[in-house]
């Protein structure tokens, strides 16, 4: 019955895909058929409900960001890693930079991508080590052994990756930054190549619901990171776009531009929606549709 | 035992006063004894718990921005009124007015300051008018009819609130803001000096909780008033450290440079807690220290 | 013969006026009839060269910023007054004032507004004052007693200032600015609102060239006040424009947008072009055509 | 005589040096010794007149932007080189980008570094076509066959060139730089650390008061080409204290971080300045005291 319930949802969104568009900045994304549209949700107890196109892969994009985030708080601890990275949400977009250079100051926030670069700079390992930790990572909270990247994708992003280039030898000249650039970018572009289904970010969505529960060592408390983790989705998940999202929806969510959305609600359940299509923020059109109707039908609003 | 949990709270964050002070950029605020302390927390069911000074008068300065943001959502509606002010948080201090000027865009949410003299703009009514709505409103939502504003305050914030003025004739200039300057701003610097206690906050806070319960009409449904003012609180209740509040606290919250904090969990408590030093944020140094320890041991944190 | 010269290239730049517009954001200089072009040269031996309308009334508008200037450095000298304003030029538009909320910096320099409005608080004298002082100084150094201010401009551009109103009170604000705002508003806006012809501007531009032979006492040099007004126009008098005229002309200008240019080259001419036509920077759009030539045919491009 | 003259003003401006600090920010500048001082003076008739350390070898910097805008409007004509860079003078410092993010919009002018790295990639050839033009061109105006650069600091300036990694990548992204960043950027570096002596600087000025005779084919006529160097040399070439520099000196001049000021009046003379300790906007400081005394006791203020 609650599947029932999210076809009518897929139905009843389906025509907003027509209003958006798949990224183009990114060549290798620009071919995703725009018309895909999937859903899953876990409850907290594992159970999956599925609809639509809930097993098609796409690109992580930055919804790895929220990946990178949990593995830096593990690695060095809640103080630190906040001494690198600011935990404010800006109404600036994704790629923004200008601040940066006017103030000094370091990235607002870990869901724009300097701000992410910092993130995935601090998680331990050289550049092939901190890739395997961040795969692995990915394939043990979604479980799923099976997830790779996409090789076209992150060729494609690192070739065409020049404001991320610019954002990070800003951070390097301002001494925001450690590390060699070119490395970490390369981490970071191949992160965003990650491939997920929809049933794959509910089950990160119920990871985080269930409040992290992780055998791995680190500085940071299960609980604690988790709470951190839903806190940022609710405050800067959505891009430029995450307070009127707070208001709408009111479910801590995480964008990608590969069309994806990873929701969690703490002790309840994990989503994962799909449906390349963006707005003009770079959310998935559809998806922000879905949500709207998930978060008023099952009354899932934490607000 | 609840109270005397609240006492043992007060104890333990008295010491942060030291580090805060008093807002000085309004000569009458910098009067305040800035060793008050003081918490009330009301359940959903009315019944109130206090501690330390729960009973002394404060001026409710930032936090009349949530009360005028109901009346003016209850006065044009969703659609209307976020067609004229934003609901994305910002990095920016509440006293920004830059972007307006590069980008012509409007103010980023209502609890900016910007945003907040709209919102006063969009209330019905003249200016005596206006007044009368946001003061009797409180004094029915906090259940207290002998609210009244600090003359003294209003005055001062009246005679050295330039930097309100340069925003106002930015936005008039811009075709933002509609109505005369003068009397818009009176209006706001006087919502700004209503007096209320930590108990009136709570009670505040309450009503938000309960769901707004109304009888008032108006263009737009309590619930859904509701969860629009929880959300906002989230993501822009605490000046530009709301980020890291929500990191940290968890709780919706609104804190005004009286040292007022006002805050409410959905379908919970409503809390209120006054101290007057403040953090170079302009939040209660003591108060969040307060909301911390709240959140921890009333285990209160929505994320 | 050179009368001559300037009603041919009258005839040559007559069809950029269909390019331009008339001030539109001052309702009074709207209603300016755009056809108007004119002409006047003053050789440094005070011959006069006329051709068009150089006889027609049009307010000085920005024009008035280096009388101001003149004035405040009399009145302040040189160290004082550059502690107030500075001296750089901008790329931001006339009327910009992101720069001051952003970086509590002075204005950039005193041909734009906020440094306008410094430089007239900074004038000797009450309200009244200073206006006499204004209008006499001009009288003085154009040789023409006759001259008045517009009234309908002057109400019409104190109805409509409030970006200015936004800009001194920004200033207020920031402890840049000293005295009444309104007052100073008023002189400011009364001051742009005098009228001149090209004649009058030929004039004015004869007396910097001569290095400002005043009887004056003063703070400064009559011939350290003329090297600091005719560098200013260089590098200032063209609003945003000013680097690629000073490129494109080589004449040591200032605009205004009433149509107005003044001109001076030092120990050589002063001229005066009128035309209310303007581009996109608020510069006489026939009158930078009518410049460029003067520059090119009569050998005057100082670099 | 004028020699006398010329050591009596480096003997008067030596103890600036104390006030100043050598370029740090690269390496290989920082281990300058900042006790150098020397001018040159070249009359339009060529005879060289000089004083104090006029023979000591220092790397050009940024006085190079005013070669690299030589070649590249000669390469590409007036009109398609301002259709890629600006010609307004900015209050911000030379190593601006934010801008660019905010706006969009083509760097401001060519003496800025986003604007002379485009410049740079606007002048004809490959890598090394390009420096090997710069270096001719160079040795061929200074009249001095033997220049050539200094490995060490070009070394170190692309070893610490990650601000300039960051302006270059971000104007990539724009569409506003085409070509290999890493490739302009090289040529760029090196160009800076080219070797030149204070003789050689009033050579090159004289070369542009001369109004630039070359046979040199090309898109611009020599004179037009001379009238435009010499105008963005007086509204940019000093940095953010372009402005300032005007009002007080009146000479066009360019300076560099390697502690060299270049000046020209035209068809007078050419100067070059040479003393390595900077004050904050990265100028010479006894440099800048040398030239205003120069302009009042030689008489050179051109305004």
């Amino acid at each position: 019955m609650l599947e029932k319930k999210l076809e009518n949802i897929i139905k009843k969104n389906r025509h907003l895909i027509k209003e958006g568009h798949v990224a183009d900045y990114i060549p290798a994304l620009s071919k995703v058929d725009p018309n895909y549209i999937g859903i899953s949700i876990s409850d907290i107890d594992g159970n999956i409900y599925k609809a639509g196109d809930y097993n098609t892969k796409f690109t992580i994009q930055s919804i790895s960001k929220i990946i990178g985030l949990m593995l830096a708080l593990k690695d060095n601890g809640e103080d630190y890693y906040f001494s690198k990275v600011g935990c404010e949400p800006t109404d600036e977009p994704f790629n923004t930079l200008y601040k940066m250079d006017l103030k000094n100051q370091k990235p607002a926030n870990p869901m724009i991508n300097s701000g992410a670069i910092i993130t995935t700079s601090l998680i331990k390992g050289n550049k092939e080590e901190k890739f395997n930790r961040i795969i692995e990572f990915i394939r043990l909270i979604a479980e799923n052994p099976g997830i790779t990247y996409n090789e076209e994708v992150y060729l494609s992003e690192k070739y065409t990756g020049d404001k991320n280039r610019a954002i990070a030898y800003l951070m390097k000249s301002k001494g925001l930054l450690e590390g060699e650039v070119e490395d970490i970018l390369d981490t970071y572009f191949k992160q965003c190549s990650i491939e997920v289904t929809a049933v794959d970010l509910a089950k990160i969505g119920l990871f985080i619901a269930r409040r992290c529960p992780l055998d791995l060592e680190g500085r940071i408390e299960n609980e604690r990171m988790a709470a951190i983790v839903t806190a940022i989705m609710t405050t800067c998940g959505m891009y430029d776009f995450s307070g009127q999202y707070a208001a709408t929806v009111g479910i801590p969510s995480k964008s990608g531009v590969g069309g994806g959305i990873l929701a969690t609600i703490p002790n309840k359940l994990g989503i994962g929606v799909f449906s390349p299509a963006l707005d003009k923020f770079g959310n998935s059109i559809a998806g922000y549709g879905i949500m709207k109707d998930l978060s008023r039908e099952l009354n899932l609003n934490i607000f």
